[in-house]
């Protein structure tokens, strides 16, 4: 299955590449290297704000989690044209909105890492570092960075996934 | 307009590159990323303490986060020998000293995310995470850490300016 | 002295490389480019849990993250096989787990930076970010992400150690 089957194989549709509300972009390329911004976890287009071990649960960190790895996957795709392109997902960062007696961010950040695996395989095994912060732009819940390395031909099985053609940078 | 004479424009003196207090360096090269250490926010020549959502207005970290922006400029020249071989700022992270309730810390950002575009122009356009700790060393307010990709040979107009001959790190 | 001379003499055994309790692996490669995961402290095998500022003093933390270079030194040897191997440490990510009142993360991190420096000499000496964080996975106090620059073959004085023969991803 190619990525973007597996993506309909699990109901997801890839957002557009929100712009960002502040002075940088969602992407920059350097050599075959992917540096995405930090994207927020959204829930109906709204930053879903609240606090683990407050207001959150650790399972709706987890979705909120998968959420951003969805929007990221957008990103990627917005960036690159073809999520085939994808070599390997290098490294995500994982922040989430703690309260200082939560300590179950290793949990909240699965939902993010199985779905990048779910969906790459072993090109989405990526090194990851997690941990509980202060407080998140727009006191949303959780915050992930990525970066990815990237091929710039695309293989020959996703030739027929239509390339976008313009650079969102 | 070349990247020192907006720095005049802009009446902005670059800092001779801060020592680190600690066991490491304020920068490393790897091929053609730079690779620079956490700059702590100063005022007066010391740490500029106080966390945003108490002691300090997000205007005030704005202001913080810009000046930190212009040490990293000051680090990035003592590192290149010259600012114009900047190819491009890859990466920004952002570490805002944050109260729990302070929900701002995209706003603080842009005050290192705006100087570095008005500086740099498109190269200066970079991916960046922003977020709120829980502390930063010497209780400073702001503290941001910056890849860059460089290039080894100086563009021709900025041959003029001076070179540091030697190696800073 | 090599570097495994100089872990002899500095008395220090390389753990095995922990496999991740979550969706994620220790370490991923990319052109020269190591990144490897967060590590969190330990003690007697399990997480060295407490934040700096309550339960655990400043040298604690010096201690804890000294033992988290030592794990990190056990996954850089997994994954190249042999320590020879490693050009430079590049990058340190170290999050101290913090009450508000703690402003001595740099502190802290010393004690990671120092033993990589001892270890490696100049090749150790790297670029680092240090803040206190609201909490960590399992509420270890201290966690670290590193980065590396590898070379592909093995200097000449190293040959004598033995290879690590599988990839540990």
């Amino acid at each position: 299955m190619s990525v973007y089957e597996k993506l309909k194989a699990l109901n997801i549709t890839l957002p557009e590449v929100t712009q960002p509300v502040a002075a940088f972009v969602p992407f920059v390329r350097s050599g075959k290297l992917l540096f995405v911004s930090g994207h927020i976890a959204k829930i109906d287009g709204k930053p879903w704000v609240g606090q683990l071990g407050r207001e959150l649960s650790t399972e709706q960190g987890k979705d909120a989690a998968r959420g951003v790895a969805i929007d990221l996957l957008g990103t990627l795709h917005g960036a690159l044209g073809d999520l085939e392109k994808v070599r390997r997902i290098l490294k995500l960062l994982v922040l989430v909105n703690s309260d200082p007696s939560f300590t179950e961010q290793h949990l909240v950040a699965n939902g993010a890492s199985e779905l990048l695996v779910e969906v790459f395989g072993d090109e989405g095994k990526h090194a990851r570092a997690a941990f509980g912060v202060a407080q998140i732009p727009f006191g949303s819940c959780v915050e992930i960075d990525l970066v990815a390395e990237y091929s710039v031909v695309s293989p020959l099985h996703s030739t027929s996934f239509p390339r976008a053609t313009e650079d969102h940078e």
